[in-house]
């Protein structure tokens, strides 16, 4: 008696992928529902099973969909925006002022859209997200069928979606609740990466990804660069330093991983971490090569991602599968390592696994959901085709086949593509809005090329300071009188410094622009000599915001390390006027409440202002700021300069007003 | 007044690739029997000329054919036959093998014209070629409609179309004579590596190309093992090694030059040799970056090739110009480097310049021939699109178009296909018969599993002797009076050593298998201790020709060094007898009339049989070889030997044969 099943597909060239990697040619695969039934030689499967509908896969490759394991699906519609850049300019001068400014719920459903277009194009099935609204791209993901992790972005700045972190935290957790159980989505968090998150964002994130049991998905140890910040700063690299707070309790899924050492992978195996490695982006970056033969042989479910399609530029698999093989050889010496049946393996099981996903796709088997692919390996690209040994039929796929080869796609046991015809989304509709919003996108860079702080970040390593500025200033009329103030024991002093201070200030026609300092600190030993010296460029944001008595202010400042001379900054950004200061300053970083200030104590020297007080701290929190306004008030009295003449205003500010 | 022309092509977005770089959007290009006589703004074109036929580009990218700038294009017929394997298990294990055994005209033809299919299809107007029966390449060629350089193959080695490379030298000529002048291909001569010829063919093979004035195509410096071979036998790199053998004076296109230095660049760029580069191949058989940023620092001319799609394994300039890209920043630490307008002009115009023909293609000017090509940039994958500046239309074609989106295909005024229609070739014909050739070359490989000499290959390291062995050898009675005669004015004694030798010799079932030789030499000192040991294994061919007087013989001989133990041999070669021999040997390299010798004297020890002189020699030249079988006679009678009984046995068929 035969078992009446939806459907089944015969004639195929059948790679399971599964743990035996068993091949049947010709092989068969029955579909019940949502769900894989039965895979196998045809002739036993022809015998087993009646099916409602049966399909002549003539002689194709019959495949489970590729996984994408690391990717940020609206970013197509930033593809080709700003390429052959170093990763700051690339991040800071483009990506990020681009985001802040068009990055909407429309935007990033348009661009999952795309994204899914054209990863069910390629023979995608399943991907793992990580962006700012993932409520829109979730719903645009489940509308176009396909199965996705879709991990909510958490970072210390200001997003897209949440412009305080504790925002994006409420965000994720009202969006897990919400799919947690769907058929096609898996909610996550993703706690952007170590350097741009605190501690504590990553221990909030950990235990909502606990408390829920979703996947954490988070950037690490992408650039060596990310990596001797972490060592100098924390003395200890990547791994170790998220360990410490918590987050490898989670199910994680790291992205990157490109300079771990054998400890890491180890650490990162023993907790069942999932890793996804991004060839062509950590190749167009020049982020460097993963050690991938190290991490499989340390047992780590390693899956393959395209990355953003901003970095890539596209979302094509079989291209980073093909890659994730050419480049384990090259940068190992050896080419026998990472063999095609591995590459293909990486790009779907091990990938699924590293999604946490594993028991729901990544393979042909008896349980698992029916996510699966056709591909044609009979085109001129591809021919001929040998057969000698079972590695033929990987090395076909992963070295000569082309995403365009894919001619059906099925997710969840639904027919997403269909000889190469899409389904479930309107290609045309998609590319017309797509090219609606590239020409916004276009007209507004053309715009902020003549700003002073796109020419600033174009310059590479600036960085932006915290959002919030917390600061008072008083006139001083004894210093040595405020200086033995210091000495009670509310007051922790950590550190104590003298600088004379060289300012130039580059001033431009149009305010907006905000104003350049270029600074040169030369720092004084305890018997007032020259130590050492340094520079900087701090742009400084015309708005500002004052709250809280002047206490608080908001605006933007951003910092770069100043390394040509003045001239060349005077040459480049060709300044409308130009005014220097010069000032003796002493500087105590003090610890009151367990909250750290600045305490400067500044005499103005040329033009001759006099002395003045300065109480400072910055912070990327809201709710952080608020708390430290309220202690710089309470430190200005106990330093007894409450009735002193407070000062609103920059130097700068009371020069240029004379 | 309008000019009355052939062709028109308009509204489309033109990518010149010319000196200047000069885009044109909506541009048009106006071609006139097999060139291009304008290309500029399309109002300007439409104006000026009254064309016979106008395409309408629809937007579509216009830009020069693609240069492949170095191949093997009938190994379309062996792509994926074995992949991930070290390089000298894939070429000596599998790749030769198959070429003696397959490699004939007709063989040549299908994979050629199979490899113009593919590469018409991806937008490849321009390849140079490198291989065997070049004439037929290049009939098949001439016939699909494409542009060529065709390299005839000359090498030491026995080839599929020449014994001996003087026979190859003869042909070379020949084709060179016939090509010469026709308006696609360019015939050439290609000595096929530093390592795999002689000075005299290098230096024969660049007088040739001299005399013709044709490009000279050679593998250069591909991999590290090859540079330190050269520079310990040679105390040079590769590029003063050829540099002396002349072989510079001549129009090189060198292929790879993965491991070149500073100064090898200048050299190559002071005598306009063109490099190409084969990033898929170099990641693939992990032969290294190439210093490719540096070499266009030095002004080299560099283009891109697939190399053969044995080792590819397709013919996708598209991936291989993205490839380009990315490895460069990724080796260089540096994402500025090679930039999308830089890889698309070596993938064009510089190209055409390695191959010494820049005056004839690779860019859009007038005057050069129509060599051009349509993209379509509008599929989804490659939406939306950025015009901000004129690097967005680069970056798109490099980073995110397929070689699938190329539409149609012209070459020297000819369309070759339209719409994704080839004109030139019946590809559904070509995949069917390459499918019986692959089907016959999977079961000679499936019988050869069983060979002793693939398995000896298989482990890696071995390589084949010179083809021709000039040996005499006869029984001694008096061994001292034989050394005392060695002492004489017509022989130069360059080196003399003393062996303790243990022979294990392997013997099998199949007499055609041959016999497989384990050896340890034991070096032993002035004062006969031992000094060092060396292991190795030598496969001698059971087929064994005597010519002249037993003196001359030919016959195959694999040598590898043995890195394993003999039991390590006798559990992976299974032999079905094995005899062990010990023999004292005392070696002395000699000139003779300034022709290279060893002369051994044996004691056979066990089993006890006495004392032999050998006098031997081999060599790659028939000619060669015939000489020095003369000369060994003369050195018989020189040591008194002539009369001495002549021993035409091996010491191990001596003791079979008991």
């Amino acid at each position: 008696m035969t078992q009446a099943i939806d459907l089944l597909f015969i004639n195929a060239t059948v790679l399971t992928m599964d743990k035996k990697m068993n091949q049947y040619d010709p092989g068969a695969v029955a579909v019940q529902g949502d769900s894989i039934l039965a895979v196998g030689p045809e002739a036993e499967l022809k015998k087993a099973y009646s099916a409602k509908e049966t399909v002549d896969c003539k002689g194709k490759v019959l495949m489970p969909g590729l996984v994408n394991a690391h990717t940020h699906v609206p970013m197509t519609l930033l593809r080709g925006l700003a390429d052959d850049l170093r990763l700051d300019v690339w991040l800071m001068g483009y990506m990020l002022p681009v985001e802040r400014e068009f990055v909407s719920p429309e935007f990033v459903r348009l661009g999952t859209q795309i994204a899914c277009a054209e990863q069910i194009r390629s023979g995608v099935t399943t991907f793992n997200d990580m962006y700012f609204f993932e409520d829109d791209i979730a719903e645009a993901t489940a509308s176009a069928g396909m199965r996705a992790v879709c991990g909510e972005s958490v970072m210390k700045f200001p997003a897209p979606d949440a412009p305080a972190f504790e925002d994006s935290i409420a965000y994720a957790r009202e969006f897990i609740q919400k799919w947690k159980g769907h058929p096609l989505i898996v909610p996550a968090i993703a706690p952007h990466a170590p350097y741009s998150t605190t501690p504590e964002i990553l221990r909030t994130c950990a235990e909502i990804a606990k408390e829920h049991d979703v996947p954490l998905h988070i950037h690490i140890s992408e650039t060596a660069f990310e990596v001797e910040t972490m060592r100098n700063e924390q003395g200890m690299p990547v791994v170790p330093y998220v360990k410490k707070q918590g987050l490898l309790e989670a199910k994680v899924i790291a992205a990157h991983c490109v300079h771990i050492d054998i400890g890491e992978m180890k650490t990162l195996q023993h907790v069942n971490a999932g890793v996804a490695h991004n060839p062509s982006s950590n190749l167009k970056l020049a982020s460097g090569f993963a050690p991938i033969p190290k991490m499989l042989e340390n047992g780590l479910n390693v899956g393959i991602g395209t990355d953003g399609p901003a970095s890539n530029n596209d979302l094509d698999m079989f291209e980073e599968i093909r890659l994730a093989a050419f480049i384990a050889k090259a940068s190992s010496n050896d080419p026998t390592v990472v063999p095609a049946a591995t590459a293909l393996l990486m790009g779907t099981r091990l990938g699924a696994q590293a999604l946490h996903i594993g028991h729901l796709t990544g393979s042909l088997e008896p349980g698992k959901r029916a996510d699966l692919i056709l591909v044609d390996t009979a085109p001129i690209h591809n021919s001929p085709r040998f057969t000698r040994d079972l590695n033929n039929a990987y090395a076909q796929l992963v070295y000569a086949s082309k995403s365009t080869d894919v001619t059906d796609v099925m997710v969840n046991g639904k027919w997403l593509m269909r000889d190469h015809q899409l389904l479930t989304l309107q290609e045309e509709d998609l590319i017309k809005e797509a090219r609606g919003i590239a020409k916004k996108i276009d007209a507004f860079l053309i715009e902020r090329e003549k700003s002073v702080l796109s020419k600033l970040i174009a310059l590479g390593g600036s960085a932006q300071e915290e959002s919030f500025e917390v600061q008072v200033k008083v006139r001083v009329s004894d210093p040595d009188e405020l200086i033995k103030k210091l000495n009670r024991p509310e007051i922790e002093i950590s550190a104590y410094k003298h600088y004379h201070q060289f300012d130039d200030y580059f001033l431009f026609d149009d305010p907006t622009q905000g104003r350049l300092r270029f600074r040169e600190d030369n720092l004084l030993n305890d018997k007032g000599l020259f130590e050492s010296v340094r520079s900087r460029l701090t742009l400084l944001g015309q708005k500002r915001e004052g709250e809280l008595h002047d206490v608080l202010l908001s605006r933007s400042r951003f910092i770069a390390p100043a390394m040509h001379t003045a001239r060349f900054y005077r040459e480049y950004f060709k300044p409308a006027r130009e005014i220097a200061l010069t000032k003796d300053r002493l500087r105590w970083h003090i610890l009151y409440k367990d909250t750290g200030f600045y305490i400067n104590l500044d005499e103005v020297k040329e033009p001759a202002m006099g002395y003045f007080l300065e109480i400072k701290s910055r912070t990327w929190s809201r709710k952080d700021a608020d708390k430290k306004a309220e202690l710089a008030n309470e430190l200005l009295n106990l330093l007894g300069a409450d009735d002193a003449e407070v000062v609103t205003q920059d130097y700068i500010e009371i020069l240029t007003a004379k």
